[in-house]
């Protein structure tokens, strides 16, 4: 494991910085109550605006999702460097049905949100952001360089 | 993104599987119920034998996590071919105190986690698994390739 001086920082990132680095990626968790039981999943996202957009199957995580507070987190942490970020969502999930003006409808479906797990994901879900808030660690210099360097 | 054929499949993996899997990680992310508010944080951890172990600082995660059901999670999933797998363990948190043996606080030690967020991490915690489950991701094969087979 690379080793680090103790400078590494942690910085809080604006809700601005925290949706620029949403949509720079495909894949975060979700978190939800089912059945009592807290779970985390990896899904695949787009975004519609503030709106983060999943797919998800027919089943008992889209019952407890629909109209539930649910938290989605994405990360990318490089392990080389333990640099990265992380953005938590905290919102209200609300499956796209025809109750829905068909403008939301299609503008969910616009995000062509593709998920990499194999079967039937015919059901939209809209997390709508009641808080976003993310968090950047900054690396301090690694102590391998710093020898490197004859300090 | 890579288009794959429609033979993906979603396998189900066994506990000494998904041991094994979270044996080859460092990185997971930590669920819980922090003042009515569910959060997702990516965490370091190690592992004493099928309990997961992972540090803290002061503050409200820890009084959070401390003797509550928490989720852990763990995934590493591939954005070139899709495939990957992903892991949950549900469990009980509890923080290591004066009230446990020596020995159990050695050993928990000895897993040596290091975070990688910069702060004061004074705090172990581990996560005794009443649950644990996972799904493995067998990517189709690239359509790409079956172009460039000529099929």
């Amino acid at each position: 494991m690379t080793r680090t001086t103790d400078d590494a920082a942690l910085e809080v990132l604006s809700a601005e910085e925290c949706y620029r680095l949403l949509a720079t990626q495909q894949l975060g968790r979700l978190g939800l109550i089912s059945n009592g039981n807290q779970i985390i999943m990896p899904v695949n996202y787009g975004l519609d605006g503030p709106v983060v957009v999943v797919r998800l199957g027919q089943g008992s995580v889209l019952r407890a999702a629909d109209h539930a507070n649910v938290a989605f987190e994405v990360d990318s942490i490089d392990p080389a460097t333990h640099s990265g970020w992380s953005v938590l969502v905290r919102g209200l999930a609300e499956e796209v049905g025809d109750r829905h003006e068909r403008g939301l409808a299609q503008r969910t479906r616009d995000t062509a949100v593709e998920s990499w797990a194999p079967g039937e994901r015919g059901h939209w879900l809209r997390v709508i952001p009641q808080a976003i808030s993310g968090r950047r660690i900054v690396a301090g210099v690694p102590v391998d360089l710093l020898v490197d360097l004859g300090s």
